[in-house]
This record gives structure tokens, C-alpha cells and sequence, in this order.
């Protein structure tokens, strides 16, 4: 849920959270349906503009390879999407039932094979389940409809090992006061990891873009929010975020060949509500972590420092723990790569309701017995737990996003295959 | 333990393991005792050539800035070395109780004050217990002798999160027909990570050797060694190994200005014992994994993917769960920035009786339902495993070491400070 805390100043008022998720925007239509552990979602988006971005890793995904040439000439009618195998390390096959996918999309739809985007996420190098993928195609082809409940339902229809579907939509006025919609689903709690993890994200528009312009714009919020998150560190062989403008508010976000600050402030807290959502139902969590960097030399620096924290085992554990060990903070930031000296860091954890220095200027102040330490405590055993480290060496920031390590993320890893 | 199996054709006869620890080598005298959660070493070495390798962190504890100064000049004649505080980020007062240890090590043994080296291993970020240190500095000094008994006592001071003792020895043959012996000692079981964990590592030799000499052929050993153990991808403040030489067997292990081969294998077999052991122990541990890379189309393509196999949480945890998933393993090949194709790949798991192949040629092999899936599944679990990825795009190779991610993991780092 976005939040008014979630805005700055200037947009206060030019960003509203809504209800509706993907399907807040008009003309949007979806559904989602499941059979056990595998299901469907479709989305219908008529003569939508589209961009997307992709997995990093070198293993690829048929869906994402497939998916790659469909978007080139940047446009895209309905997107189908699967959970329960991620029709990777499939071969040939792999590409093959990519386009059965499509082929029975395109007939029920009537919508051309070159408009229709594949995604798919769960179990790799498993020859893809088409019974059941058909099957579950044709049931939800008879629900599509642009509702909130069709918009809840399609998030459903991609969980894997997530506990919760996932969904934001804002309403955002432009700088000209003109008003368009953003709204997307996506699911996510494994494999996240800096460059994403296997997660998939549709987000829908009804502005008026290009696919250049809504290349741009994703790609900016992308490095903010999805690139912050990490769970394992593990890396998926199919994420996919696509982004598609259908275009029907009539209202461009380019003003004079820029983009519209305020769309481009509205996608960037959409998606990182959504990170946010991965982070905190991250595979067995019981505490969702946020770790600021400040006063970072560059803004690379402050980004590897952040996700250096909110990687690092001994952290994640200590946050499981309630422990408010600032030793394993300051060492994950050491080798993090980021510029720093030790003398001049600043640490502090901080909750909803309380903020305490650990560190100040290099000197403790966290010791045993004093007040720092029984509040850092208290603060530790709170369900959210933001890290400030402030490493005095520049001017620049970055948030990353991530959970506790616990029992049951062991637990559920050491038995998902079987 | 060393068995003929880590030798290489040539080196079977060259290298022998031998008992006694560090003390197998000859007037090297030392000692060990604990109380509690602390423990004290020391090592006395007179008169000795030494080198060291130490963190790459940022953040470095006061005995490595300590011993990397004392160490300049090539000379030591003892090591004290505590385990229950970390004694880093702990300002002037550190370095200061460095000092303290070192002096009341030096009117004991009457040893020059910049003739003893340092390490600490523990908490981070609480000042020395002084009192306590210099108490057992007192105890231990009482008992120093050349004897396995002494070694294991070593050993044993230095452990913190380690449920067993580590120390190794060889005899080597020289190419000349002479012999020197190598022993050593070690600790470490958390935030080993690549380029070294918290490892304490203490190497004794009776060889001839100068500080150069020394340098070379540790930093040679290492690299295959301490830097390839991965446990939680965590990476300490306070890691250091040191090597020295004491010259007792009068032997050099320079050969026309070239390192002695067979010295070079020896050591390097010596500090892949150590390392192994540490995986091992690796903390929570249930089960060793080894991973090996082939195939590689450089040296630094094979560790980067072997690394990033032994690292992965997924693939620890799937270990743990006994599941032959290699969709994790192909996953953390190709995330972690080697060059490899998909099409190419092989994948085998082994035990010490048992080896099956899961992908062959990009092929999957370990179908459900397969002789092979139901031998891999056997295999997983064994208390030993090897996984085996050929990449088939060049002649390098790389052994990474590490262990499963258990419950006991998170238990244990949950609950460490308090």
C-alpha cells in the first residue's frame, strides 16, 4: 500500500494510490485461474505499446527468448503467463510450446501470434505440463474482464512460493494536470537478487507512449526498486517486467521531448511498492528489512553498500534474531567494494515509531547496558526494521530491500522440487 | 586428512602426511587454554622468516593492522593469538591492547616486542577483556612445548563457532632428495567467504626460506585454497594467515631461483586440507560440498563459477534437502558471469563411491522417473558431495569448497552475540 510517507514534497498531490491493480486502467482486461501447483493468467491489452526488461543471466528461459523477439517492433496485444514451470533448460521443445501457448491465445482471442508476450516461472528443465497449460488457458479465456477481482486473480494465477498476491495502481496528474493510470501485479520471493530474481511483472498504462519513451522510464524505476531487492542473491533464469501503454487517457507523458516528471515519479513508487511486496513475503520471512545508505561517495558506491547489508547471511540472520549486531552491518559494508572509512561511519536502525544511533562518527555507542542498545533491541523485534548507514564520504543514496533469514527459508528451499 | 587420492601422479611419492600438527615441525613450541568463550595461542617460533596474507575488508581489525606492520621487516619470533573478541572497531584502545598483549608476551618469553605477531577472532566491536587475556596469556605460557598434544591445544584456543579442531602436517621431498616438513594450524567455520572468512592460520616450516620466497608460494597456495571456501559469502575483518619459516631442516626450497615444486604442492595440499576442514565445520554444516568447474575458458571464468555454485543458497539448501535440482546449478553458473552456453554444458554429481550424470551436452539426463534422477537422489544424500559442471568452452579448471545451508545455520547466527 503506497502512502503518503512514500512521496516526497513536490508529489504529494500529483500521486494518489488506487484500488484496481493492472485492471485500474481502463480498457485492461485479465484473469487467472489455477490447478494446484500450476497456474494461467491472461492479460488482453488491445494495441498496446510495450517495453520490457529481462533476466541477466547468461541461462535463459524459452518464454524470455521468445518473448525478446516479440516485443522488438514494440507492440503487443495480450500477454500469457504461467506458474509451475519455468520452461527453461527446455531446448527446442522449450521454444515449441512457447508458440502452442501463443497459437491457442491467438484462436480464442483472435488476436495475431506476433502480438502475444509469453512468461513463466517455477520448476526448471521440466519439459512443460501442455495438458495442463491448455486446459487451464481455456477456462480462464472465459473470465477475462477489467476488474479488481480479475486483477487479484490474475496475481494469483503466477504465485509460486509466494504467500500473497501482489498488486498497486496509482492515478497520477501530469504536469500539463491532465490524469493517466498506472496499475500492475507481480509475483516474486525466491531467487530475487540484485538484476531481479524470478519474478514477473506486468504493469499497464493508459498514457500515451512510445515504446522508446516507456523503455526510458522503466528502465529508470527498474534500478530503484526490482534491482534493490534481494532475498537469496540467487539470480532466475526467467525475470520479466513488461510495461505496455494502451494509450487510452489520450494523455502523452512527453513534455517537450522529456518525460513527464510526474508519470516518471509515479512508475518509480509503483515499482518500488511492488519490490517492497516481494521483500516482505521474501521465502519464509518473518521481518522485512530496508537498509539506506547515505552520504555515499557515488551512487554506485551507495548502492553496493546497501545490498551488500541486505545480503549479507550474518545480518539477515541477526535481524531473524532480534540482534542488533552492528558489527555485521559495518563488515558487510567493508567488503562491500563502496568507499569508506571506518571512523567516519554512522549506523542507526530505526522502526515506525523509534530511530536509534548504533555507531556516530565511528564511536559506539551502542554498548552493553546503555539506553542505545535496549532501544536498538526493541526496534530489532519489530515486523520492519530500516538501516541507516550514513558513510559521510559524499552525497549520494540508495535503498535496497530484503527480509530475515530463517528456519523456514531453509525449510521451504530443501523442498520445493519434490 | 591427506590421503594419496589429493595427490597428483607425480607428487604421490613427493608429499606424506604426517601427524603432529604445527608441531611437527621441529622447535616450533606452543600452547593453548581456554575459559569460557575466550581462548588463548601462542606460538613460538625464534628467529623465524614469515609472511602473511590477510582481510580485504575495508574494515580492519587492530591485530591484522597490528601484525601486517610488525611483519615488514620478514622477521617474528612468536604469535599470540586470542579467539572470543574480535577486538576491531575498537579505535586506539585496540591498538593499544595489541601493545599490551605483545609486551606481556615478550617479558615472559624475553622475545623483542617487534618479533611478536597478533590475531584476535570474535565479536566485533567490544573492547578487549584485558584481565582475561592477560590471565590466560599467563597460563598458556606455562605449557609451551613441541608436541601434537601442545598443537591440538593450539588449535583448540582459537575456535569460536567451530565444533571440531583443524591442523595438518606434510613431509615433503624436495627435487633435490631433501626433506622439510610443513604443519599448521587453523580456525573458521562463519563469514568465510571468497578471499577468506574469520580464519585465523598459523603455517609452520622448516624450511630455508626468505620473506620473497615465503610470499610467493603462499599467495600461490591460497588462492586455490582459503579463497575458494565459501560459507555464507560473508567476509571478516579480522582474516589472517601466516606463514613462517624457521630453516631448521637447513634445507632451501630454492632451486635456481624457482620455488621447489614439490614445496609448492606440499603447501598447497596443506592449505587445501585446512580449507576443506573449514568447509566441513562450516557453521550448521550437515554435509561437505565440493563443486569443480572444467571446461573453463579461463582460469577466472572456473572460480567465478564454481564460487557462485558453492555460494548459492538455493543450491545449499537443495543439498541440505538432499535434491539433485540442477535448475540451481545451471541457474548460479550463468548468473556468475562466466562464459558458458547452455547447449554445451555437463553436469555430474559424485560421492566417494558413486557418479551419475544429470545433463550431458546440454541434454538433461535426470529425468523423473530416470535410473539416473533415482542414483543422483542417493548420492544427495551422502554426508560428501561433489558436484562436477563442465563447461566445455576451454581448458581451466577450479575447485570451490563449502557445505549444505541448514536450520542450524540461522539457529547459530541468530543467536551469536547474545
Amino acid at each position: 500500500m503506497i502512502t503518503k510517507n512514500d512521496l516526497s514534497g513536490e508529489f504529494i498531490d500529483k500521486i494518489i494510490s488506487i484500488d484496481g491493480g493492472i485492471c485500474a486502467v481502463s480498457e485492461v482486461e485479465v484473469a487467472g485461474v489455477r490447478n494446484g501447483k500450476y497456474g494461467v493468467s491472461i492479460i488482453i491489452c488491445k494495441d498496446s505499446n510495450v517495453t520490457g526488461v529481462f533476466t541477466s543471466n547468461k541461462v535463459i528461459a524459452a518464454p524470455v527468448q521468445y518473448t525478446k523477439k516479440i516485443i522488438e517492433d514494440g507492440k503487443v496485444s495480450a500477454i500469457i503467463a504461467n506458474s509451475g514451470n519455468a520452461n527453461c533448460f527446455t531446448g527446442d521443445q522449450g521454444i515449441f510450446d512457447c508458440e502452442k501457448t501463443v497459437e491457442t491465445l491467438s484462436k480464442i482471442f483472435e488476436i495475431p501470434k506476433n502480438e502475444i508476450a509469453t512468461a513463466s516461472t517455477g520448476v526448471i528443465g521440466r519439459k512443460m505440463p501442455m495438458d495442463i497449460i491448455i486446459e487451464l488457458i481455456n477456462q480462464a479465456s472465459q473470465n477475462v474482464e477489467n476488474s479488481n477481482e480479475a486483477s487479484i486473480n490474475a496475481a494469483k494465477a503466477i504465485m509460486t512460493t509466494d504467500t500473497v498476491y501482489k498488486e498497486a495502481a496509482v492515478e497520477v496528474t501530469l504536469e500539463n494536470n491532465k490524469k493517466i493510470k498506472i496499475g500492475g501485479i507481480c509475483k516474486g520471493t525466491g531467487m530475487i537478487a540484485p538484476n531481479m530474481g524470478t519474478m514477473l511483472c506486468f504493469i499497464a498504462t493508459d498514457a500515451v507512449a512510445d515504446q522508446k519513451v516507456l523503455n526510458e522510464s522503466l528502465k529508470n524505476s527498474v534500478n530503484d526498486s526490482f534491482n534493490m531487492v534481494i532475498v537469496d542473491g540467487d539470480e532466475s533464469t526467467n525475470d520479466t517486467v513488461l510495461l505496455f501503454a494502451n494509450g487510452k487517457s489520450g494523455n502523452s507523458i512527453l513534455v517537450d521531448n522529456n518525460i513527464d516528471k510526474n508519470f516518471q515519479e509515479g512508475l518509480n513508487i509503483l515499482c518500488k511498492d511492488l519490490a517492497k511486496q516481494m521483500a516482505k513475503d521474501g521465502e519464509g520471512a518473518t521481518k522485512f528489512l530496508e537498509v539506506e545508505v547515505k552520504g555515499a561517495k557515488t551512487k554506485i558506491d551507495a548502492q553496493i553498500a546497501s545490498k551488500s547489508v541486505v545480503k549479507s547471511s550474518l545480518v539477515k540472520s541477526a535481524v531473524f534474531g532480534g540482534d542488533p549486531n552492528w558489527g555485521r552491518i559495518v563488515a558487510a559494508v567493508g567488503y562491500s567494494g563502496a568507499y569508506m572509512d571506518p571512523d567516519d561511519i554512522t549506523i542507526a536502525i530505526s522502526s515506525e515509531k523509534n530511530l536509534v544511533n548504533l555507531v556516530l562518527d565511528g564511536e559506539i555507542l551502542a554498548f552493553e547496558g546503555t539506553d542505545n542498545l535496549k532501544t536498538a533491541e526493541s526496534i530489532m523485534n519489530e515486523k520492519e526494521i530500516k538501516i541507516i548507514v550514513d558513510l559521510k564520504e559524499g552525497t549520494y543514496d540508495a535503498i535496497a530491500y530484503g527480509c530475515d533469514l530463517t528456519y523456514d527459508y531453509v525449510k521451504i528451499n530443501a523442498e520445493y522440487t519434490t
